[in-house]
């Protein structure tokens, strides 16, 4: 299958193509980047020296292929979708510009009036551990967002089990500094971020619309996000009350329904050691997302990691296009992490 | 004023030396420590190195004086604390166990019966800014926990304002290393722990005692704690919900009347820039305990960030110490921190 | 191939055990851990969860197979090669035990008398780059050291082209934490060991013994190690004069001769960027070494950076394998690295 | 004394005005931005959020002093400095403008033609334990660069020593993100930055120029720089040849005769434990430099760790000033650094 990608010189994109290099139904036809139009890849990804001899295509030489990843700035697809869709097949969108269904969000989270409202709903949410069947069928896919992934696969358990009531639901969620992508800031200058562990967004974020959309909890999601000490990961730990109170073993009946078959998802929860809790740590470079719980009083907590540039968007993009073009599900997606790491 | 330090080779004991070495009303008489007994301060301490020449004694040589701070590990004092308060007028216990009022909180909490349940009472709660004018006072004071600290202060102005209701609030702390402490662990192993993001301990942490007691707030805390990539310092996020809403301006006219004397507590929240909220990088060394707010749809969020050795250890110690002794309640803590750092 | 690790559950055995996982024609035989045996891999190696079901073995336990792989403590091997030749046709021995060829040297180096002298000359060393022919003849190989080889790989080149002279050459290396091992030390502890920078070992380190032997430069090479933050990691700095100058030209042509065909060596030399010479970070995982070099007024810098747990450890054993068996020296091997990392 | 300082808003900036904030004999009558004009400081120096209600003045408002400190990027005052001199009677510049004697030094290594060659002679070269005398008489000083100071105190006492005979003499150095200021680059992106170990300059770095006019060792210097995870810090390892050796005992003879009175450096070379070497990480924020040293077969290693904004930069420029005023040396100076840090 012929695949191209779009914002091909950003950390997602470099991403993209190192899994899809290495994908064995794949050709890469066209790594696309405006600014590194010419160059060989390896001057953006210096990870892919040697690997490929691929250079970088400008936006304006793209050719027609089976399927498009888009990993561009938000607010660069809104307006463009027919445009990249008569280029292929399927779509991959890893920007937010499509994953919500009610054109109002857009107005309230992103501040801006959707051009195309009438395609939101040609776009599946790309998230497999929720939305698989649809993803089998479909021709355009907008990938979740990596702090909303995280948020989700932790909490969708629980919500489906219908235990978690009608209360409020917090997730306070830690972040690593390559979420903020590939431009440098004042708050990515290494001296200011190096070490930090401070409020990134406190209230607001924009994720908070893909939790509650996807797990049905509108209004009672409160999403906190803090920068601390990684290149990547992230951690999102969910607070939840519960008025009867949950016993381990019962969360671990409704975990292990959930994920007991998922191939990216582990639980982890261990009596001991210093693993027993996810930790994105060790999931730099995998897919796996590991999501793990424990309760107390009516207090559940329960929290997902993963890499925000592989579970929370590269690597849960291919795993969608696995399932968009009929493939396994885990092609290109073998590599499990390191250990230490 | 003749001082010593017990513990005094572990981390939070060399802090304290640190701090009395440059305190200008103290001459410190002894570091003791069981394990380094005879050797050069420097050699636990190589920030020391030529700032003193000061050796370790033992405990057995432990020699009267006018002030005893005790670093020791929990648990250590609690039975000995007659023995203690016969060599010194004034006793900073640095160790938790006298920081509860409660008896049976030492069984729920530390599994342990507490050997002397009347003296609980002697001793004043080891934080300034709620009870500073007992600690003018005291002869005994137990030194507030370094998560509790944070999570007190971030919390008191709102539960005082009456205005958090009754419901349930979350802290969700993350902590720098050093908390742990001077002995190695697999979990503080460099390539275990560098880089990690994970649960430290989700549910029922100690230090929930501490913080209900403070604030009055009997089962209605949660306390996650989280370890993150620092050496030294917590940022505790404390959610809470208010059915009324509260806005920017209330919280801060409640924190200001709170903080705005402090000497000790900064208020940040500022409308911009990488430092609008605390980050306990800046504090590392500092006696500051920065605290910041924000709050949306009823979804209230308090943070507070200090140096978990400073404001959560040995710099509180000797705020307290100070108003013990009378004296400034500042001295021997003038250094702001760095940037960067 | 059936094959087994012993010492699996440190922290160069896990690498194994992951590459070995992901090898096309290798099956796990057994996974042989003193202190682990009968819990499963991912108890030590959490990366691995849900990769294998393997259970650790004890050595006790030990079966035949096609060949082992020895990732046991410096001294392990030394007396029980027999042993361990008796169970596999091919032994892979990640030790110094077998590297050295002169059995005085380890008097000198390693403070021990050499038990089996005679079966120094037995084994080859491991690293393709010097020794591919022979490695593919050989049963036994002595896979070199981490150090060693990112010095050897940064040296070799300009030693062949003779243009070295016959001055004193210097290695000022860097490395990461994992190279310690799993042991927690003082040293390893995190509050101690983040962000440092330090003498490691001055002067006389082990590894100038295999520098020296196989570059033919006894008495010449100066090795210089620092601990600096990073899991993973070394970097050697060779410096070396040359009397008449060398020309970058000249330079580009010594390196592309020595490792233009070579799968693990990327020549990292740039006009500009900031990935213009060598960085172990963007190779953690990958078995790559990348090589760089600079030259002024008779000063040549040469430089190597590689993943001292990969191409410094279990990814050069396996491509050294990949010879002995007569496999695609590659297999297994074709992760190249994250970027950002 | 009154004094201002230029270039308040960079990273050296802030520290000057921390150390002046603490000085008990300094008014600081100015901090002087073009970029932060009118802002309160603690906008651009967080930790000094309510030590100082100090704003930063416009340069065009300069106002006439005791004392100027120049914290401006290179190339600034060298065609000024008629002007910054009339504005007060001391003159520290922290810049590089005026530390070489040879004005073609400046064409070779700054690529610049001095504007003001006359006056270079009027200038100290800031570096006390070289020419502390010089100091006591100076009103103009061109303190000291970061990595040329490291560089110069690990090497001074050898080369006074008159042992090193004439070989040429490495040093490798590796410095923290600080070094690179407060502008943020590709080079100091978090993502790009953290973790790094890489070559910044393999040869002809302009601190050689300082290195060798102070030492006297004209075309013999050979630095090289590296990056490496910190923020603050820089460690020069020097390498150098000894024809006939040198014994440990003869190394503390010279380091203890050259150092033995110096309040700032420190002779770190112990026989055991983690910190027997100098290590940046323990000296963040304190004018220490440590110094030490090890020898083997002729290989003499000489080792300097410093604060590059420390005793690399404004605490080496107040002690510098402390001198020239007729302070103690010590005056605001002593924070003794943090452990753990």
């Amino acid at each position: 299958m012929r695949v191209s990608v779009l914002g091909a010189a950003g950390y997602t994109g470099g991403e993209l193509l190192r899994l899809l290099l290495g994908h064995p139904e794949v050709e890469i036809v066209q790594a696309v980047s405006e600014s590194f139009a010419g160059k060989p890849v390896w001057k953006a990804h210096p990870n892919l020296r040697r690997v490929t001899d691929l250079l970088f295509s400008a936006p304006s030489e793209l050719i027609p292929g089976d399927a498009l990843f888009l990993a561009l700035p938000h607010g660069t697809s809104m307006g463009s979708m027919e445009m990249y869709a008569s280029k292929a097949r399927l779509v991959v969108d890893l920007s937010a510009d499509f994953r919500l269904k009610a054109p109002d969000a857009y107005a309230r989270y992103y501040d801006v009036q959707h051009p195309a409202p009438g395609q939101l709903s040609t776009f599946v949410y790309g998230l497999p551990e929720l939305h698989r069947e649809e993803l089998r069928r479909a021709t355009r896919v907008a990938v979740a967002g990596c702090t909303a992934s995280a948020s989700i696969l932790a909490l969708a358990p629980l919500v489906r089990s219908g235990r978690l009531g009608s209360g409020q639901i917090v997730v306070d969620a830690k972040t690593g500094s390559s979420a903020g992508g590939r431009r440098e800031t004042r708050a990515s200058h290494h001296p200011e971020r190096s070490g930090a562990m401070r409020l990134y967004s406190p209230t607001g974020h924009r994720h908070t619309a893909e939790i509650e959309q996807e797990l049905g909890l509108g209004g009672r999601v409160h999403l906190t996000i803090h920068a601390v000490e990684a290149v990547r990961g992230i951690l999102a730990t969910a607070h939840a009350f519960v008025p009867d109170g949950l016993e381990r073993k019962v969360l671990w009946t409704i975990y292990r329904e959930a994920y007991g078959h998922e191939p990216f998802v582990r639980i982890v929860e261990d009596p001991g050691g210093i693993h027993r809790y996810p930790d994105p740590k060790i999931l730099a470079g995998s897919n796996f997302c590991d999501v793990g719980f424990a309760a107390e009083d009516g207090h559940v907590v329960a929290v997902a990691a993963l890499d925000n540039l592989m579970k929370g968007a590269a690597g849960n993009a291919l795993q969608c296009f696995n399932l968009m073009a009929g493939f396994d599900e885990r092609a290109g997606l073998a590599f499990p992490g390191l250990h230490p790491a």
